[in-house]
């Protein structure tokens, strides 16, 4: 059967991205629909009525929602190309606590960076740099977090660095300052064509975000 | 190998049950050891460093956090007995988006309905009961969510159920009358021995909730 395999986005979402990479990494060729958030299609209504929200994946007509229950599924599929996860019960236990933990951190903590002003500003760029760190320790050594091929929770953090510069900008700090290791993995990451071709620009997500706090007049 | 597992949890935590309930489907023996939420072990600081919370499955002497890495840990190491994901992937796709929808909303709708009042409580009572008809409307003419087998997603919701009397006395509100499909899927999940053992009695959580309300001054 021929694979038809579409994917429903926004060109800065961190979760479509973790999408974008996990496809290359697998090679699978797919129709890419950008979504308009502020008017979405009929079609990505009936996909993903539940919570009407980007990335929806179809294959063969049947949607996946949710991010990282999409890059798990595209690895449970096509498991011959590019493993993602672990085969070991235990790493495997391991990589998705931290992709969670990405899930739970990174998106509200990085949104309140640049949405807020003052203390809880204050207050969410320190839980900010501590999840990084707190990544940074469990990356350590490793070329990825993955080991030496990039891996489950390097797809669930790394779409993130397309915004950093947004959150650098806002929130005034440097994240090569606080957390350099994290940086180089960044970087090696980024010599992967699957995630270099897969994020855009840092200046564009900002010039978003400005856009974004002048609708909001914040 | 002698197979050592150990279970850091407290008695009403709908989290701590899913990982009781598993290990009961998959006859596993295990050590239950309480913690005083007030007054953490060492033990659970150690093995959950990160989060610091309960459940923790600590397997041979490793410990595996976040309820729903645990209860996938278990369900493949010990894939042979009562299998709690289906093997399609796409089933298993459809299984994670509900049990990650059950964690988006049970818990902190749940906890808002009896730590608020006015407004901020009836948002969180209609939040909380649409969640509840999106679940009935998955779990369909189905006998449980994973089909004839109770499964992932059963084991991710039913364990809400006896913090559901709490939620009604505070919310002045009947389940039963909202959703009753899903109230006899509760009947049948507490028929299973797996799930009564595990769940503490609803009168026994609206205690604690009375008590928490007490020293919250709400």
């Amino acid at each position: 059967m021929a694979e038809e395999v579409v994917l429903l986005d926004f060109w800065a979402s961190p979760f479509g991205i973790r999408v974008r990479i996990a496809l290359a990494e697998k090679g699978i060729k797919y129709e890419y629909k950008e979504e308009d958030l502020r008017n979405k299609s009929a079609l990505l209504l009936q996909m993903n009525p539940v919570h009407k929200k980007i990335p929806v994946l179809i294959h063969n007509g049947k949607p996946i929602c949710e991010s990282n229950v999409q890059v798990q599924y595209i690895d449970e599929v096509w498991h011959d190309t590019a493993p993602l996860l672990p085969s070991d019960p235990y790493q495997k236990a391991n990589a998705r606590f931290w992709a969670d933990f990405v899930d739970k951190k990174m998106y509200e903590l990085g949104s309140k960076i640049w949405r807020t002003k003052g203390e809880e500003q204050a207050t969410a760029k320190k839980g900010f740099i501590e999840s990084l760190k707190l990544l940074e320790g469990e990356l350590g050594d490793k070329t990825y977090f993955g080991g030496e091929n990039l891996g489950y929770v390097d797809i669930a953090l790394v779409p993130f660095y397309c915004w950093f510069y947004a959150y650098e900008k806002c929130g005034e700090f440097s994240i090569e300052a606080e957390c350099p290791r994290l940086m180089a993995w960044v970087k090696r990451c980024m010599q992967k064509e699957s995630v270099a071709n897969s994020l855009p620009e840092q200046e564009k997500v900002y010039e978003l975000v400005l856009r974004a706090k002048k609708i909001l007049g914040i």
